[in-house]
C-alpha cells in the first residue's frame, strides 16, 4: 500500500466491470489523461473497445486480480455485486475507491436498510424473512400490498414479487428459491427521485440537481432533472444523500434513490435503495451538466477536486433504449438537439439497456 | 468497393494517425456506438488508449493497409499529410471519407491557393516560387513584409520564414531547404476566425458559430465562439466554406481558416488556409455545443444525418495548453466550471499541444 492515493495525469484507473458504466467511466477518465484498465469475465463486454487496458478474468481469479492491481493505480467498480473476496483481495494489494465496506453494505438489502435508518432516514417499513413462518408473521405486521425482495442480487425487478391479498406465501417465498429476503411495506408514493452526488477524497461533497425517474416494467425508463419537488424536499434529499456518503466514508459518484410521498404535511422523503456506483438516473449529466457523472467519479476516485455540477438548459430528460427500442436509432440521430449514446453492445435482448438519449430544454 | 456508406452502429471506422484528433474522434465514434481501429506508425500514439482495434505499422505498408482496409467499414484521417500512396491504396480497397481529392489539394499550398481563388474566394496574393530567381522576381511584385512558406508539410508555423526588408534571398530560400515554395503578400488583418463546418454524405452542411482565434509563436493559443466580426460577415464566412466542401465533394468536418480585414468598406475575408478535418479552433464544441466536431465527424463519414450545431452559454472559451502549461492542471481541474482535456502524452515538449481547456460563459 505504497501508492498514492492523488493521481497524476496518465495515472491509471483500474475498473471492475465492462458494461456501458465501465465504458462511460473509460471514455471520462481518457478526457483527462486517464488511463482505463478494464477487469471483466465477459470477453465481449463493450467496455473492452474504449480502454488501455484489458484483463479477461474471472473475478474469483486471484493471480488475474494480483496481476491487475499491480499494473493498476486506484480500483474502483460499475457494480456493486463485485464479490466480498474480490474486494478484499483487491484492497489488501490496492487502493479500492469507493471503499469495499460499502459493498458490503449494499449487497444486503437488509443490511443498507439498518444502515439508512441508523442515520435517522425514513425506509420503508420492512421485514427480515429468512423463513414461510417469518413471511407469514411479517406480512401479517406490514399488510398487502407488500413486496417480498432477496436480500442479494436484485436488479431491474429481479428478486421481487408483489404480494397481494390471498397470496400463498410459501409459493412465493419458494418462487423467490427460498433466500434470504425482506417484505417491504408499500409506500403510496407519488414520485420516485434520485440524488446522483460525489464525495471527494478531500471529503468534498457536490450533488447533482435532485431528478425524477419514472420505470416501466421495474426498469428505468426515463429521468427528468430537476425533479418536481419543492426547493426544501429537494434540499433534503441531497442533505440524506451527504449524510450517507459521509457515514459510509464514501469516495466517488453515488446515488440514492427516494420514493417522495404527499400528505397533509407536504412532501416527504423514503429512501429506496443505494447505489454505490455512477448510476442510471445520472446518465443526464453527459449533456446536460458541466461535469458528467463519470467524470466526477474518476474525478474523485483520482483524489481530485470535484467538478461543477451546475446543469444546462431549463431541464433535460434522458430517455432509455430498451431492447429494441434502439432500432429507432436513425431518427433519433436526425432529431434535432436529441443527444444519442449507444452503448456497443453486440446483442439486442428484451430489457436490455443499449443505449439512451438526452434531451437539453432551453426553456420550458 | 462492396462496402456499404451508410454504417450501422456497431460498424467500425478506420481512422489514419493516432494524436489527439484521432484520440477524440474514437471516443466520439464511441458514444455512437461506432468502434474505431485506429492506424499508425507511432505505438506510443495515444489514440491506441481509447479505440477498439489498433495497428502500428508504416503508412507505406502496404500488407498491413489492405488487412486494415478489410476490417473497417469507412476509412478517415486526422491529419492532411497522409501519403497521396497510402490514399490512394485505401480508395481502392474501402471508401475513404473525405475523399483523397482533397488531399491532394490540401498538401500543396499552390494547389489549395488556386483552387480557392477558382471558386472566386480571395485569398491572400501569391506567386509559386521554387528558385532564387522566382524568389526575387516574387517579392519585387508583392513587396514586404511578405512570407515565403514551403508549399508542403508546413503545420504550426514551421516551414515558414517572414520576408523583410534587406533579406537576404537566397539564403532565405536555401533556409527552407530549397523546396517548392509559395511567397505569399502580407495581409493586414484585424482578426483571424475560423470556420468549422461538416457535409454529410447526403450533401447537407452544417456550419458552427464561427469562431476568432488568437496564434502565438505561430501555434492556436485561445478560440473564443462566436467571433467578433458582423453577422453579414459570418454568413459570408460560412458561405465560403460551403462553397469549398461542395466544390471538392466533401464529407467530413473541415475547417477554413480566415483573415478578416478591416477597410473603409467594412470587413473583408481572405481564405488563409483549408484544413480537411477536425481542427482545434473546433475543440470548443466538445463542451460548448450540441454535437462537437469529433461526433459530427463521425456522423458525417458514417453517412449518417448531422447533429445540431446549436451553442452553449453566450460564448464558448478554448484556451490549448501547450507544452508546460498542462502543469497547471490541478489548478484548472479546481476552476469552476472549467473543462480540461488532456490529451495523455507521455512526453511533454515545448511547442506541444497537451491538451486544452474550455469555459462556457453563460451571460456576457
Amino acid at each position: 500500500m505504497t501508492k498514492t492515493t492523488s493521481l497524476r495525469p496518465g495515472a491509471t484507473i483500474g475498473i471492475l466491470g465492462g458494461g456501458q458504466l465501465a465504458r462511460m467511466l473509460a471514455k471520462a477518465g481518457a478526457r483527462l489523461g486517464l488511463r482505463a484498465h478494464v477487469f471483466s469475465p465477459a470477453a465481449d463486454d463493450s467496455a473492452f473497445e474504449v480502454c488501455a487496458a484489458r484483463t479477461l478474468a474471472a473475478f474469483e481469479d486471484q493471480a488475474a486480480l494480483a496481476a491487475f492491481a499491480a499494473a493498476v493505480d486506484v480500483v474502483t467498480y460499475e457494480f456493486e455485486n463485485v464479490p466480498a473476496e474480490t474486494a478484499a483481495f483487491l484492497e489488501a494489494h490496492s487502493v479500492v475507491r469507493p471503499n469495499p465496506r460499502v459493498l458490503a453494505l449494499t449487497q444486503d438489502r437488509l443490511t443498507e436498510k439498518n444502515f439508512v435508518r441508523g442515520l435517522g432516514i425514513e425506509t420503508a417499513p420492512f421485514e427480515n424473512v429468512e423463513s414461510v413462518d417469518m413471511l407469514t408473521a411479517a406480512a401479517a405486521g406490514l399488510g398487502r400490498p407488500s413486496i417480498l425482495k432477496t436480500r442479494r442480487f436484485g436488479y431491474d425487478g429481479k428478486g421481487q414479487i408483489m404480494l397481494r391479498e390471498g397470496a400463498d406465501l410459501a409459493g412465493v417465498f419458494q418462487s423467490l428459491g427460498g433466500a434470504p429476503c425482506v417484505l417491504e411495506g408499500f409506500v403510496p408514493f407519488a414520485r420516485e427521485v434520485s440524488v446522483v452526488a460525489a464525495r471527494g477524497a478531500d471529503g468534498g461533497f457536490r450533488a447533482y440537481d435532485v431528478c425524477e425517474n419514472v420505470h416501466e416494467n421495474h426498469i428505468l425508463a426515463l429521468t427528468v432533472a430537476p425533479a418536481r419537488i419543492c426547493a426544501q424536499t429537494a434540499a433534503a434529499a441531497v442533505e440524506m444523500a451527504r449524510k450517507i456518503a459521509e457515514a459510509s466514508d464514501y469516495v466517488g459518484v453515488i446515488a440514492v434513490e427516494m420514493f417522495v410521498v404527499e400528505d397533509a404535511g407536504g412532501e416527504r422523503l423514503v429512501v429506496n435503495e443505494i447505489a454505490p456506483r455512477v448510476h442510471n438516473s445520472g446518465h443526464w449529466t453527459l449533456d446536460g451538466a458541466v461535469t458528467s457523472q463519470f467524470e466526477q467519479h474518476m474525478r474523485a476516485v483520482a483524489g481530485w477536486p470535484l467538478g461543477s455540477t451546475h446543469r444546462h438548459g431549463a431541464r433535460v430528460e434522458m430517455r432509455n433504449l430498451i431492447g429494441d427500442e434502439v432500432e429507432k436509432w436513425p431518427e433519433l440521430l436526425a432529431e434535432e438537439g436529441a443527444c444519442l449514446h449507444l452503448y456497443g453492445k453486440k446483442e439486442t435482448r428484451p430489457g436490455r439497456k443499449m443505449g439512451h438519449v438526452t434531451r437539453v430544454i432551453a426553456e420550458d
